[in-house]
């Protein structure tokens, strides 16, 4: 790509031998001109100055005093706290209520009838804890069964190849699958899909307990009685409200009957620990696992059928409840009307201190340092809004109703969403639209490593490089001027910004050394968080410091700072991926995918042609270019310009899921499937579906090619 | 190599078309002239029919009855026994008693004492049954030290360097290292060269525990409370008694004093079941394990040192003890003075049911066969000497002795030692000299394999083909006529026979269906042989047949069966092996193997001109070949070319260890390593010590090829 961090890497040599900078033009900022970039660096430095670690450690402190599951008054008042910060730094700030079908459980009863009795559930002092949540995964079905047990491994589609493989048939049976690999609410979806009864979900040791490390409290991983809770709504269909699908759950639109509902499990499913897995895995006999399939329990994995024989029963209070989204607003002084959007969810399954306080407090440190900033005599050209979501835990409720009720106020107006989630210890991680990798880069180069003296990007492109699983990987990383950032699938509240609305997003949290194995359990304390992850909350305020210093730039660039040349990169590298994957399957028919890479070719060379022109515009003084009429259509082309990926029809069997390049997998659930429309085709031997989305992409890539060709001749008109 | 199976292959076609065999030539014997081979067939098929699993069982049955430990009552009675049944059976067979230096535990004390309490090996129902003896390893020093704990994975050199890299050092510590993937004296030997004060050896259960499979009674691995008994004499140095290296323990040089013993380990050392490693190994902390590490114990595995402080006492009454070598020989006809030895061990650390007594077993049933064959009026060639040996699991006490005391006359005599060990349901294991490959190879060809309906040869080959790494590995068995044999370490009784007197010797035995995990522990009992391994005794069958076959045509053949191409071959593998090896060093001198290389393509031509006049001379008749006078030399030069591979200096410090392609690894144990004094003197950068074997090794070959060339030269007369 560019040479443009070699440049600046010899400017920085010139300004410090001569150490006169002022002499000098600062390192170039993209999205503004060069006359624009220190005031720009100087506001970025206040805010950077604002987030404090003893303000991250008081929030997380009160948040996580009591447990605050959605739906429950826990989340009430925790949304009342988010609010009562907000308004009291002086920020314009309100709750939006909405709500969702949230059922919850009146009876658990997980037994081992044959060849011995055991009751689980009931020895568990942990988790059993009368003011948590009981342990269960929402949005499974009632149901009483009895059925002898069947090992599914992690219950991915793989492991259900394998079990074929070898003649051994789940229909009628509990299945029993580990947590890992895939998410839950596949492990549902395929344990139904394939005829099983019920479906139990435990967290083997190997995966995130003692294996791994010392269990809490000792140390951060999973003891003996931690249950992992979690939704298995099946939100590759679509996330939010079940009976509210593509709008508002408030709304004037009526709501579907239960019955209708398209995201509910059909069999009971519960979560259980490892210590109330062994005795009902240990009965097992039939063939004895093979060494992947494994865990760290102190016995023979075996397979089942049975004898192993379990009952499993779960009765649920079938309700809507309602939810609390918490939003704050700084008003843009140029263009009120394009909004930066942050995010953040509030409700957790427990104390929730690293899930989701963690990113919450940070959201709300950069919210106060926007506040204090406004006071110092800053004013924002974009509209910016925080919000902090309810419901997330359950399937992305808050999030999701609050985007359907404002659909179209934000397919106006949205410039790009920026979500965060639990963070911790370690390095930053980016990921979201391609569009976007450019200028997230350049934001991780200016924000300081708290531990490392070096800026997070060189923190995390170090890391890659320490964990390349190769020379070529290692390479490629050398190679590139930057981090590729990842895809995004689906697992948090970007997914109905960007895959519905299709707005560009990103997501942005640290970790990597921080791991353990409280999710979703009672010990995702403030304690835990404090000795095993940020206690010194240093990373909290660097997550704040960036998400901070993000925002600020994209509320006041001149031009917002979108790359296509990186977009058609990125898509390109996944239709080799796709292309090979196919040339690699047995007796497949051709598809043919080169209308979508002609278009990729066209849209670089776009995306380039449109580089160079900002190239010179950059160099304009600010007075020849503000105020011409074309620099705001010039905007409003680049932050819809992700708009143009969405096909109104949505992806096959999944209408709400719009965009053509990220989706969650249908069976893979959080993890992502880029191209889903041509690569799950193709994947499912769906041949002419493939064809189709063939035509779909190319289209979608067509119209954003004229897009970023027009937004190139206003470019040029400006440079003029 | 030869196309004389293709060739085989087409007579049989033609003899199956014509249903008239008789007209035909039978399918030839390497060593048998073309008018010999039909009663040769005759005489193995008489023989192949004795065998009686029947028999197998019976013996099987009372020789487990008791607990029968090298030096204590029970042997004696095993022994007495065998010569009881080798009498009974009309065959010539007496005991011949030797000794050597045989400590047992007077008092064995391991417990925690930091940070909490824990006294092993005291509630352990069945490794401390009274009946058995005391769970120990063999030769440990005495002593009684407290020291921190340091676990050191498998406790292999490798090991060793890990924990260096890490800064971990187990001087003045006590090691406890795992059971496996290295011999467990090389344990205790790196724990002494390390510092450390003390050792702990288990069981970990990922290794032959739960993790592998279900444990027994219910399965056949190791239960909690296995321990794993077993010698750690440091037999690279030499097997045998300690106090008389190198001659008869029972002959009039004076043995040394035990101070002055070579073999013994200087630190206290003991083995424990993983039901009393877990209390130890879980108090560890410092860094956690890596993956590799890590066993199967439901814990975090650490390394330490410490916090557990552990006690280790061992005292021990130092005795020698006698020993009963269990001979029987039938005489030779016509070459009296040429040995044929087949020989298994009696004792066991327990009541031995699959170790050794399935192989002692076969051996009693292959002598009943010959003492039948006998009466049926065939009479060998050659002499033929049944040894069932005492004292093997100490150090190879017996055979060594016995091997040592008749050193002179077996220099002479012994033309070919095959030994066999513990054997099982399964594969045709087939080890030993290189100049045997072909010959072991044809037997093979000839035995029916039990279960699958074809020969044990094309189940080997199938079970080869199977197990095959990739599709090199596959294509290199594909494209061979033969089998590659393994080569020969040590770990059972050929030790003396190959690696000291240098007779050219095969280890025999089928396994690889019977895993299980109670190897040295009391659960090796019948029972589990009976319900875990070859409960039927076809296998035994099969092994008695194999051995049998392999006796009657070394002790019948006109001319012997070595082929020199094979030995070059595999040879100049090595070569390549080490070379490679040495080239991937850093910063190596060079060390030139081509005075090696030379002389093996002089071996392959000299034994290439072998083979071709040796075909001749098949054809034959053989009243023009039998008495003539270069037929009783060419066979000597045939069974002393094995020889000509000694040194008399023998190893770098190891002068027992003559042979020069074949030892146990100096840091193996009973890994082999090929052409050793190359080899080791590389590994362990001693480059004049690696370029003096070079000529040690060259100069032997040429001895050899001199060898083989006269014999060339032998064969050409007598086909003239």
């Amino acid at each position: 790509m560019s040479d443009r961090h070699t440049f600046s890497k010899l400017v920085g040599l010139v300004v410090a031998l001569t150490a006169a900078s002022s002499l000098f033009a600062a390192e170039d900022i993209k999205g503004f001109l060069a006359d624009e970039v220190d005031q720009q660096r100087a506001w970025e430095e206040k805010l950077r100055a604002l987030p404090q670690p003893a303000n991250l450690r008081e929030y997380m402190r009160t948040i996580t005093e009591e447990p605050h599951i959605a739906g429950l008054p826990g989340s009430k008042k925790v949304a009342d706290y988010i609010l009562a910060q907000f308004q009291s730094w002086g920020l314009n700030a309100w709750i939006e209520e909405t709500q969702a079908l949230m059922p919850l459980p009146t009876e658990r009863h997980v037994e081992l009838v044959e060849p011995e009795s055991y009751v689980a559930l009931s020895n568990d002092k942990d988790s059993a804890d009368a003011e948590q949540l009981p342990t269960y995964n929402a949005y499974a079905a009632e149901g009483d069964v009895t059925a002898q047990l069947v090992y599914v491994n992690y219950g991915t589609p793989e492991d259900y190849e394998q079990l074929a493989e070898w003649g051994i048939d789940v229909e009628g049976k509990i299945v029993i699958a580990r947590y890992g690999r895939s998410w839950r609410g596949i492990k549902a979806k395929l344990a139904q899909t394939h005829g099983a009864v019920g479906c139990l979900i435990y967290s083997d040791p190997r995966d995130d307990g003692f294996y791994q490390g010392l269990t809490y409290p000792e140390g951060p991983y999973r003891p003996e009685h931690g249950v992992q809770r979690g939704s298995i709504m099946d939100m590759p269909i679509h996330p939010g409200d079940p009976l509210s699908p593509g709008f508002g759950a408030m709304t004037d639109q009526p709501r579907l009957d239960i019955a209708q509902a398209q995201t509910l499990v059909k069999i009971p499913v519960l979560p259980i620990s490892y210590g109330d897995a062994l005795p009902l895995l240990k009965h097992l006999r039939g063939r004895v696992a093979p060494e992947d399939w494994r865990g760290a329990l102190p016995m023979t994995y075996h397979i089942g059928p049975g004898p192993s024989k379990v009952r499993l029963k779960l009765a649920l209070e079938w309700k809507t409840r309602p939810l609390y989204n918490v939003i704050a607003r700084i008003d843009g002084a140029v263009y009120p009307d394009q909004w930066i959007i942050h995010g953040n969810h509030h409700d957790a399954w427990n104390n929730g201190a690293n899930d989701p306080t963690s990113g919450n407090v940070a959201l709300m440190e950069t919210a106060r340092s926007f506040a204090e900033l406004v006071k110092q005599g800053w004013k924002p050209k974009r509209t910016i809004v925080f919000a902090s979501w309810d419901g997330e835990e359950w399937g992305l409720l808050g999030s999701t109703e609050w985007a359907e009720t404002h659909k179209d106020e934000l397919m106006e107006k949205g410039v790009i969403y920026i979500n965060s989630d639990s963070t911790g210890k370690g390095w930053l991680n980016m990921s979201g639209s391609h569009t976007l990798q450019e200028f997230v880069n350049d934001v991780a180069r200016d924000i300081d490593d708290p531990e490392r003296g070096m800026s997070v990007w060189d923190a995390a492109r170090a890391r890659r490089l320490d964990s390349a699983d190769d020379d070529d990987a290692r390479a490629e990383i050398e190679q590139s001027d930057d981090l590729r950032i990842g895809a995004l699938g689906s697992g948090s509240d970007y997914t109905v910004f960007l895959d519905h609305l299709t707005m560009a997003s990103l997501n942005l949290g640290f970790g990597g050394d921080s791991n353990g194995g409280v999710y979703h359990s009672n010990y995702d304390s403030f304690t835990w968080y404090q000795k095993h992850s940020d206690g010194e909350f240093l990373f909290g305020r660097a997550m704040s410091q960036t998400v901070g210093t993000t925002i600020l730039r994209l509320a006041d660039a001149t031009v917002l700072p979108f790359n296509f040349v990186d977009l058609a990169d990125t898509m390109s590298r996944y239709v080799n991926e796709i292309e090979q994957a196919h040339a690699a399957r047995d007796s497949a028919p051709d598809v043919d995918l080169g209308a979508v890479t002609e278009a990729l070719e066209k849209l670089r060379e776009a995306g380039e042609a449109y580089e160079s022109s900002l190239g010179r515009l950059s160099t304009m003084s600010s007075s020849a270019v503000h105020g011409q009429p074309q620099l705001a259509r010039l905007n409003q082309l680049l932050y819809t310009s992700e708009r143009r990926l969405a096909h109104d029809e949505g992806l096959p069997n999944r209408e709400w899921y719009r965009h053509q390049v990220y989706a969650p997998g249908f069976y893979t659930g959080y993890g992502v499937k880029t191209i889903p429309g041509i690569r799950e085709g193709l994947e499912e031997q769906e041949w002419e579906e493939a064809r189709y989305y063939v035509n779909v992409v190319s289209e979608a890539l067509e119209g954003l090619i004229a897009q970023v060709q027009e937004a190139r001749s206003l470019v040029e008109q400006l440079s003029n």
